[in-house]
Formats: structure tokens, C-alpha cells, sequence
């Protein structure tokens, strides 16, 4: 194997692939970055036991010329070192393969010698032919992703939880996260042949946004049985998905309720954030919402330690009942409202031991559900 | 105690004076900060069994009002909540001591009330009449510790070389590190009537710079024979002197050498740096310099799990002899040359067991020793 490459496009390279690779592997091999020169192109792949990543460099893109391979073949090579060595090397690399695998680097009057693996020893990924596919702008996918993941459950008493659901029903694309206390879901309304579900973990949905980062382009979903790949022209991401059956999430969203109030969004989270300072976890981050003769509401929380906030904030609107008291989880609260991006907020509530559904007032694709807790 | 304050102005003041305190404290009020309401001017103090930091606002400043006092008093307050409260506050802040040492904070349709501690237990820096003061640039004392501050021991074996010694002497002042396999020393011609010396630990220094932040005023320093107060007219810090005789540095500096070079500082900064990637803790972080017949500098490093990586630079002058292998420990190498900020460095070579010196090529205040590591 041998190519010259810029020094840039392979740093940045290196770099996307690695958020596969693992630092604290027991196998040397899995801490490395496997890269396969072919004629044109050359492959950068990271992998761990959960996610893999593949980036390719074409020798030739709109005229500009990523990499040149002068000799094919293939070579794994420590994550850690390539990342920080080729940041601290000048100008053009050239690469080149010699006996018992390792890999010279030369760049100006600069030689570098680093020990690396056979490639055939490279765990692959073995993705059989895809079930289904689809398409859709990365950044639909990636709202989907942001505005639900962080309601999984973080314990894995039930591995089904761990992991974000996506449905497609003919009409729509839709996501959902609950850790049975708070649910968030994310209808994306779309025309696809495709019927069916499927579960991913939501560390490899983490790394997936971190590789995405500002890629506005299209993201085509595959799917098997066992994996997902997400790719794009630039990347590709798989993950294995977490198998078992996903409780029926859609049966939970009340439809009916006992008052049903609107208020500023941007107001009311640096209320509730206010108020969450004093809500620790020995009170289950108890935020105390409170309607004051149905024109105002009133947001308080108490720690038993450090002392107490007041604060009383106006009400758009409310219909149905003028009185309510009901104790939320102060963090709860501010992770669903984070996930609005409206103006103006709906809150529905069902009475003070039921579950409070939030929603934009416009009509959005995003809806948020949090059991109350009981107040001391 | 009753003010009203601007959110912003107290907001800058808790946040420095928290640098003082210490999260992990087993005495409640030490994780506080002491509020003293004077006639015309509030004093905020945090403190730890190391520094105190103070910090005083006036109710006129050039006609612009930071406080305006309504009522004297102090009160303790923990620091923690006051910093991630006034934060999330709106607009100007009424603050109030009320019954049982409770503070309430008023801020439009807010009121928050915290627990606070009699200020009376709160711990009292007792700091005798200066013996000695002295009057000199923000930017000259913090590079004096910047440059030098790195090079303190890391151990405790011998407390006096984990500060930064300090020397007084009628036409200089100068800062001095060492860890005995190390020396940087920078020296600042002044006038001064000031004979003497002090050791200030290296913590507080660190401490010390961040709250100069990018302060450029004039610095007072005021020594007792156990403490140090530098003041500015923004704010007070106190730290312990460590007491002990500091070791006689001066001497160890040599005058004869067998080879001197200069070099171009950044590319060799960036060699070292490049080449410190394979000296890892193994091998002392050797990075191994070679003359390449008077001409040339070979830089070069090997790690027997990773690889090698060699380069070649070019020298600027060369005076002495021109057959030299010394190996250095990397690490040392690149912070000593982070120090420089000139373009072109000397570096003056006694032998290859013999401590090397490096300083700027221009008449410069900061010298740098290193002792060779044996190399494998």
C-alpha cells in the first residue's frame, strides 16, 4: 500500500472514524484504524463492539484531488497515534506499507515509522443484504434523534428502554424515548412504502450526531435484521440494534384533559431552571407548579439545606379547571422544554397524580409526557 | 445588611472570590462567601486554608453606581448557589439579611430565600503590618510566574521546590522553579529598595493568574514574614508563604560551555513536540538531539511498543564543537520553549551528562537549565 494525501482531508478523516475506536480495548487491534488503499479511493474504518465507521477519500472530487494511491493494499494503525501525529506533521503525506506491517510516514524532512497489524485480523462487519431503505434530510434525522434521546432509561433493567424506538407507518417516520417516568415522541410526516420498527442503543445515536456535526445533506437509512446503517456521501454509520419488543408507547398520550393552559416557553424554562437549583435529587427534583385563581402561575421548590424560591409567571390562556397543584421533576422539565423550539407552549394537565402532557402550541411533530412526583 | 446590586456586577464578583473556595470542604461556612455591607461599599471574601480572595464594590464608581447599601451588616452565604442563582436572576437584585441569618433575594417576581451562617464564624485572615511593599505591572509579575510556575516539584519530598522562589535585590527582582532535574528562572530589572526573598506556593500562584485574568494594571505586593497580598485596586489576594530555605539556584547556572547553537524557536518547538509523541514515560520522555556534522540538528525518538519518528533541521550557527548526542526528556524540552516567546533560541551545551541551557538569542529575563536523561 502506498498513497500521498493531504494532510488535512486525512486528519479530519481520522479523526471522524476514531469516534468508533475505543481506548480501553483489551484487543490492540480494535484500538487501531484500518485503512484500505483501492484504485481511486482509499478507506478509513473505525470499529468497536457496538458501532462502526467508514469513511472513504476519492483521489478525485469535482477536480480536487483528496489522495493519490500509487501502490493498493490495506494496514491497521494505532487510533491514538495517527490522530495526534498527523495534526503535528506539515504539508503532504506520503504513506507507504513495508515488512511486518508497519507504515512509514514521510512528510518534508520528517520520518515517521509507526508499528501496525495485518488488516485480515480486523473484525468486519457482516450486514447482509438490507431489508429496507429510505431517505430523509439529515437534519429531520437528526431532530428526531436530539428531541427524544435523552428521556432513555439510563439503567438497563429493560434493554428495550435503553434504546430510541423509530416507527414507520406509511404516513409518518416517528421516534420515541421513555424511561417509563417521561416520554418523548417526534412524528415526522412523510410518504415510504415502508411498514415496521426497530430499536437503537443511544450511545451509537450520540456518536452518530457527533459525526453528522453540521452535515446538512441526505442520510439513507438500511436496515437488517440486527443492524442500521446510516450514510451519507461523505460517511457511513452502523449500529447493531437492541432486539426485543417495545412497549406500546402511542396508547400512553392522554386525550383528554382537566385544564389546559399556554405560557411563554422561553419564561417558563428559565423558571423551571431557576427553580430546579433547589431541587435535588433527596426531593426527586421536586418543581411545584401551582395555578393562582386560574391567571397566574406560581413555580416553587424547597431544599431542606440551602433554602427556597418563589416565583409567580403570567399565563396565556387556560381552559378547564382554575385550581391545580402538581409536583414535576425540575430536570425532566427542563430537558422536554429544551426539545421545543416554539414560542408558545401547551401544558395539559389531567389532575395532580396524572401525567402532564407538553406541547408546542403551533402544531408540531414533537410531544413530551412527564409523571408527576409526589410532593413532601 | 440591605443592598441592591447589579446582577452583573455581583455575578463577576461571587465568581472570583469563589476561586478561593473549596468545593470538598468539611467545614460548612468555608464553602461560603462573606458579604460585609459598609457604608458606600460591599466587601465579598472567599477563603480557603491556603488564600483569601477579596473583592470590594463601591456604590460610585466614576459617577457609574455598583451598590447602593441600604442597610450595613455581613452574612455568609454558600457560594455554590450564589454563583448558579444570580446567574439565572433577571435584572437588579434587592439582597436582605433576615431572621435566623436567612438571606433573601429579590429580582422582579422572585424571591428566593437561602440559609445562611453568622458571619462572625467565618475564618479571619490575621495579617500583621507589612514589612515590605512593592509596586510593579500586572503583565510583568504574572509572566514572572507564568514562565517559571512549571517547573515546581511535583512531590512534597522537599517542600521549599514545590513554590515559586521569589528574590528581591536592590536592581532586580527576580522568580525562580526548580524540580532538580529542571531550573527556569526569569529575571526583571527594577529599582528597588527591597532586599529579600519568599516562597509562594505554586497553587496559589495558579490561582493568582486566573483571577488576573486579563487585568493589566499595576500590582502591589505586600509581604509579612508567613503571608503575601497582591492588590489591585480590583481586588485583594492572600496566600501562605511556605517557610524553608530555598536552595542556591544561581550558582547552578554554567558559564563555560563546549557547544553553542541557535535555532529557529517554532520549528524546534514543533520538532520536539512531534517527537515527544514516542517518548512516552517508559524511557524518561527521551527525545534524543544529534549535530549532523555542525550543520544540521537530527531530533529523534523511539518507543519500543509504537514506532520511531526522526527529522532533520537546520541550524543557525554553530560555535564550539560540532560532535554532540545528548537526550532530553520531551516534556521538559517543550515546556521550557513554551516559555521563549522570541523567534530565534540559543542553546548551550556542556557535554552529554551536563545540564543544557536554553534561553532567547535576544538579551532576555528567562533562562531555562535541563538535565540529560541517560538514554537506552
Amino acid at each position: 500500500m502506498e498513497f500521498t494525501i493531504n494532510k488535512e482531508y486525512l486528519s479530519q478523516a481520522v479523526s471522524d472514524v476514531s469516534k468508533a475506536v475505543s481506548a480501553r480495548t483489551t484487543l490492540p487491534i480494535l484500538s487501531g484504524i484500518k485503512m484500505a488503499a483501492d484504485h481511486g479511493r482509499l478507506t478509513l474504518t473505525g470499529s468497536n463492539a457496538e458501532i462502526v465507521i467508514e469513511r472513504v477519500l476519492y483521489s478525485n472530487v469535482q477536480g480536487e484531488s483528496m489522495v493519490a494511491v500509487h501502490k493498493t493494499g490495506s494496514i491497521v494503525v494505532s487510533a491514538k497515534y495517527l490522530n495526534d501525529l498527523i495534526k503535528k506533521l506539515p504539508g503532504d503525506l506520503l504513506v507507504k506499507v513495508g515488512e511486518n506491517h508497519s507504515v512509514s510516514i514521510q512528510s518534508e524532512d520528517i520520518v515517521v515509522s509507526l508499528k501496525g497489524f495485518h488488516a485480515g485480523e480486523f473484525p468486519r462487519l457482516t450486514m447482509s443484504q438490507p431489508e429496507a431503505s429510505h431517505k430523509l434530510p439529515g437534519t429531520v434525522l437528526a431532530d428526531m434523534i436530539k428531541r427524544t434521546m435523552f428521556a432513555v432509561s439510563k439503567n438497563g433493567a429493560r434493554p428495550v428502554l435503553t434504546g430510541v424506538h423509530f416507527v414507520f407507518d406509511q404516513n409518518f417516520f416517528c421516534s420515541t424515548a421513555t424511561d417509563s417516568l417521561r416520554l418523548a415522541t417526534y412524528k415526522h410526516n412523510i410518504g415510504t412504502s415502508l411498514i415496521g420498527s426497530f430499536i437503537v442503543p443511544q450511545p451509537a445515536l450520540n456518536e452518530f450526531l457527533k459525526l453528522m456535526g453540521s452535515y446538512t445533506g441526505e442520510v439513507t437509512l438500511k436496515l437488517t435484521e440486527s443492524y442500521i446503517e446510516f450514510s451519507t456521501d461523505v460517511f457511513s454509520f452502523y449500529s447493531r440494534l437492541i432486539a426485543g419488543k417495545y412497549p406500546n408507547t402511542a396508547s400512553l398520550i392522554p386525550n383528554e384533559f382537566k385544564t389546559v393552559i399556554t405560557l411563554q416557553a422561553s419564561d417558563f424554562l428559565k423558571g423551571i431552571d431557576r427553580a430546579a437549583l433547589f431541587a435535588g435529587e433527596w426531593n426527586n427534583n421536586n418543581v411545584n407548579l401551582t395555578l393562582l385563581e386560574g391567571k397566574k402561575l406560581g413555580i416553587s421548590s424547597r431544599s431542606m439545606e440551602s433554602g427556597t424560591i418563589h416565583e409567580i409567571q403570567n399565563i396565556n390562556s387556560l381552559e378547564g379547571e382554575e385550581e391545580l397543584s402538581i409536583s414535576l421533576d425540575g430536570k425532566f422539565l427542563t430537558e422536554a422544554l429544551r426539545g421545543i423550539k416554539d414560542e408558545e407552549i401547551k401544558i395539559s394537565f389531567s389532575g395532580s397524580m396524572k401525567p402532564v402532557l407538553i406541547e408546542s402550541v403551533s402544531d408540531s411533530p414533537y410531544q413530551h409526557l412527564i409523571s408527576p412526583v409526589r410532593a413532601y
